[in-house]
């Protein structure tokens, strides 16, 4: 059993080439005995984004805070927060920050892939 | 694919005894093409509750809004906005509104279980 606010769990730099400007905190994951699947929050900082990337998993992602583009599949997207989000496997994707601020999103994985010390 | 603001999706009212005031949305399911995992919200107007209850499989939870209580296995722990919670399988919980507005959080739980008609 876990409870514990965002804002307790440090956030890490992600540092990986292609990613620009984004922090990572893992908050629920294998580590609290969660069996099936892992919860991130991601934050951008402004002109941030994610790798533009494709893997053989999905991302269930809520918008917490923000604006900004989803870049899916060759499409541009707008997303915002409250947006409900689903990446299937092996689709190309990228999120961007495009707001004056942060951008913060929930992505969750499936365990299976969840490799908490990497940006996916 | 999907790209969608929660408040296009209609809320449900939950009517199964033993919850009171709740309202709930399926934002991500297996009807989208998801292929492990499902995101469902669900707004608890004032002292609203879900059921009081156990399951074998877990609840993956973050708290969106408003404040309240987690009851679980006998104890009960404050929950506000911006709580990531983990509920593992078997363990017998239920989530209280205590705040004067509404409570909103997500609660995500392993497709193999997920019934989108029915309260879990």
């Amino acid at each position: 059993m876990k409870n514990t606010p965002f804002s307790s769990i440090p956030g890490r730099p992600i540092t990986i080439e292609g990613a620009l400007n984004v922090t990572a905190r893992v908050l629920i994951s294998r580590a609290d005995g969660a069996p099936n699947f892992s919860m991130r929050m991601f934050e951008l900082g402004p002109a941030g984004h994610t790798l533009h990337h494709k893997h053989p998993y999905e991302h269930v992602v809520y918008i917490l805070e923000g604006t900004g583009e989803l870049i899916h599949e060759g499409t541009t997207q707008p997303i915002a927060a409250g947006h409900a989000i689903l990446v299937p496997p092996n689709e190309i994707h990228q999120f961007r920050n495009t707001g004056p601020g942060s951008m913060r999103f929930l992505c969750l994985i499936p365990n299976a892939d969840a490799i908490p010390d990497k940006l996916k």
